[in-house]
């Protein structure tokens, strides 16, 4: 940490901050320059809060150097985390895409969208079950039952499934049934819900908010880490600008640096990162082509009538033309995502190794 | 609603559309233009999903005409609301000052410090209890022990008390001791949080999410209102924005904006929505100025001491000038801020009359 | 300034650094942590690029630590710079009330609204004669035709005119017109016109730009300034958010930074910073209590007719209404808005004092 | 464009508004719905000034239908605009790649970093002579002296140069030397040097302003369309948010929406962009899969020794691998760029067809 002190810091209010500093078992290294004061400060700076040094007279500016997240950064650990879910690799060689409708609709409907994206080249499923919705009058989500739903779309399909959870309570619940909790974005800050998440040990898909700095977003990671859980995935989702041409901002500054901060796979999520279907093919070969290890996509069959969403969704088949393209550069950049046939064969490689 | 549609729309992709509404049950108008046609709907909006219909083939766009949120319209109340917490009225002619620190730190803190905010012209009393921080490894407030001495300070003095709330278990716990629920800004679209801070039937204090719309603001409240819940009061306190200088924006144009569209009242954290103490002072004033019927402030002893967000507190006396100003500016436009010793009857009105 | 060290820096590459700092005429004061080293930097920083510096192997940050701005720097001249314009005294204890229509529309319409809003209170005229568009098939402005028009209602009133250049060649036509040449918010960065501007010698009203920050905007004075043209105005107009209710967000935050930051006078716009006539007297007073030295506001009276931004101007009573009720703020702070009949007898003080 | 009444608009004020449209020749369509009236408006909208409506009493909102750019959409000339500049065409199946440093720096350097960046597969030459900087400290560029270095340095290398123009009167200067007139960001709203730029016929690189909507930076071609000139390329460049660990977000989003909406060569500036080096290459792999035209990248042979923009700066080996795999990235998505070799025998082909 480092003190910037004010060009009219006085003497007793310069002895009054180094005596903080050292009763808190840190050093100080004063450097007097011509206009004002900096102190560098050495030691465990987790004792000192910034804060409340930044309040004390004297005092402009305080400068953090080290990183408040530990367990999710490349420091901490310099190699990519890789974990498999039910089969499939993630963080590995081949990019993994997640895939299905916004809202589980039904039984047969979820069957069905199910298989279509399993054979356009999906090895995840997505539904929601649980869905936050911004107006209290609209479609909350069919709760319990969609995620029977879901899971008898998984023993037809063989694909994990992946699915949001929205309060604390329910995280058994939906632990019961999903292979993967995925964290929304209005909730990456709800502590209490990534305890919950943290400590189920079920791998993670972790929304950023819509105005979550890195910083932010990977300290709410930490909530989860903290618990030993380290099957952590970062979705980049879209950020919320001044831009009304698509639903949010797609930040696709985001993959590099999340690959250089931390060890963590970053998944992309253009649908809701444009929520229109028409750029959600460019976006989605973007991210592929910036780094990232894989992404979560909304499909439907008829988008024009789904209960949410419909607007960025897919049909499948375009769906299964934008999956051969992300494959050609996936290949492009030293990566792959394997043909439908080739899934199964590498799931019991997969599983058979793990 | 009304439907603007592609210059490219077919004759066949006009009729399903129009079909498409009839069978909702509502009315077609179209005005057919030199360069494509639009559709006016009449009925019963809510039957048909803007989206949804947003994404037949020939439609470019949707404008949706009836605003979203019911019950905290002004048309669907025109009159201001007001209630009284505690003794204390909301909502009035009178501004309410609520002030207190971040964190409640201990008793004998919590006992001192109400104390000198009543002093200084405060009528309700804030402290947290538990915390949402966004680092796993900063203090999490002192939780159910917190609450405790909230209480004894307000016996002490006869301030109602607010307080956070972060997870829908604890609701009944954290109403057992508080007179106004806060809902945070990192949880203003927790929506079972908001489901039972509804149903609670407690005052709440619903913060502004840091990126949320008017809108989302809005159906967030009527996610409390729905249970009939009428005491929501809507609590600017900064969006966050490109600027660095201030740790939050505050949005001043959403107080004349709040006024205008719901009928609930608005309340001003100046704190939270500069971050900074020497800031806090000058937009407190603005706040009233521009119609605010409250304001939310955290003050402490030693700022530089404190727990958390000392940056932002004011001192007692600090604190106490403050409310002198406000004063002064609250009476020339129309309203006021009583003075201390004018509090304990006017609390005596209050209660008898309510 | 500061260097913040990578954790993986080499020796030879700490040497570097050193010896870079060195050669630069600067002395170095390394300090050495447990993780990393931190370089503190004494000397003129401005030999040294702190971009160039950043890109040395080894460095993970530069902390710059002396303000970039200089002459619009409180340190540089601590009391609040004061200068009239033809007998109106901006930056003292009376606060500037500067109206009139967004475009100068023709001189009978001029020389009216000026008389109504000299009689409800405003010190100095506004009105566009060159006009920045944001289509190229907007009206463009009268341009020179304009500026006579105002001059016209100048001589009518007696009042100071303040409008708007748009480029460099262009500044001597503009200030041979009027009193004090305003900047736009699009021009902020138009670095050449700011030179011009600061050349003329002529008093300078510099907008915000859209998206800058503080340091952005008192660096832009600062191209000003550097002209030994010190009556510069800094003029808060709102920034651009996320949010759509409003043309802009108006910062109110930005004037107590600004009062602290730098010494110049501050006008607020709510005009342009709300974009809505209902909402402009809310946020006016809210900018008069938050301690600006001054307002520009639009008045014209018939807005629905007016030939530009008529969606933000004030009727001729409902301005007058709005000064009398901001006088009764500004007495409340400490400060002044003459009545109307006293403005003559103040002006003939201020110009024969001056 | 359509009129959405307030709920309360009575009889005479509807009356009023309908009659306004019928005086300026239009028609009038109105829809009554329960409610509220929505009054469609047929005819040439540029009669009607939008603003000025909307302040009618009863009216509550406007929405325009037409886009009001004319020459840049899509609905006004389907195909993709191609054009050839200096024998490297823009527009076309190919790729093009500009390169150089931010600031030309003297003449032996900017002709040696010209050989390298041709020899690593650029096309067209960048390097600022004239230089917009935020400080009036900063270096500001060579002036006509770095124009001469670039002619040089084409010269020598046989590419054709872009370099910046900040001021209308500079237009026909900076035309004499360069080959592609690029307007910066700072000035995408200055329409004088727009108009002039428009009115030089020579092509203009047109940067997206730090915070420019769609609508605006569409406007702002239309600027120099409007003289006929139609040789423009839309420059994304990154836009300010929230987001502090990089110096602009990347809008990804914006290139489709770009070649959905115009038909206008896109250009990614992968370097302002992110603005650190470190995420140069994954932004601009992004932009190729994503269907940019070209990219513009800085380059400079010690980017720790540049005068300007160093920490963005990549070396030229790193700038050459990059080029290999955006050529990679380019060919999965049916495109090129083509390798060094083939380039000249291109020109040849371009050049004897053009």
């Amino acid at each position: 940490m480092i003190l910037i002190l004010k060009t009219t810091a006085s003497q007793p209010e310069v002895d009054a901050i180094m005596a903080r500093i050292e009763e808190a078992g840190c050093q100080v290294h004063p450097i007097v320059g011509q206009d004002r004061t900096v102190i560098g400060v050495i030691g465990d700076g987790t004792s000192i809060d910034r804060f409340q040094i930044g309040r004390m007279p004297g005092v402009e500016k305080v400068v953090p150097i080290t990183k408040p997240y530990k367990s999710a950064s490349r420091e901490f650990k310099p190699e990519d985390t890789q974990f498999d879910v039910g089969g499939v690799m993630i963080g590995g060689k081949d990019l993994v895409v997640m895939a299905g409708p916004c809202s589980v609709e039904g039984r047969s409907h979820m069957v069905e969208i199910a298989h279509a994206c399993k054979e356009a080249g999906a090895t995840i499923l997505r539904g929601g079950a649980f869905k936050p919705r911004t107006s209290p009058y609209a479609f909350q989500g069919l709760g319990e039952e969609g995620l029977r739903y879901l899971a008898e779309a998984r023993e037809a399909t063989g694909m994990p499934i992946v699915t949001e959870v929205m309060e604390p309570d329910l995280v058994p619940l939906v632990a019961d049934y999903a292979d993967i909790l995925q964290i929304g974005a209005r909730n990456m800050q709800n502590y209490p819900l990534l305890n919950a998440a943290g400590k189920s040990m079920k791998p993670v898909l972790l929304k950023r908010g819509m105005t979550a700095t890195m910083n932010e977003w990977l300290l709410a990671a930490e909530y989860i880490l903290q618990h030993k859980n380290h099957q952590v995935m970062m979705c980049e989702r879209g950020i919320r600008t001044f831009v009304t041409e698509t639903r949010n901002t797609f930040d696709i500054n985001a993959i590099p640096i999340l690959k250089q901060l931390c060890h963590l796979p970053v998944i992309a999520d253009p649908s809701h990162g444009t929520g229109k279907s028409e750029y959600v093919a460019a976006v989605s070969k973007a991210s592929v082509a910036a780094g990232a290890d894989g992404l979560i996509l909304e499909v439907h069959q008829e988008p024009d009538q789904a209960w949410s969403d419909g607007r960025q969704s897919l049909k499948p088949e375009a769906f299964g033309k934008l999956v051969s393209e992300m494959r050609a550069i996936a290949q492009a950049v030293g990566r792959d995502i394997p043909e439908p046939e080739r899934q199964a064969e590498i799931r019991d490689i997969v599983m058979s190794g793990s």
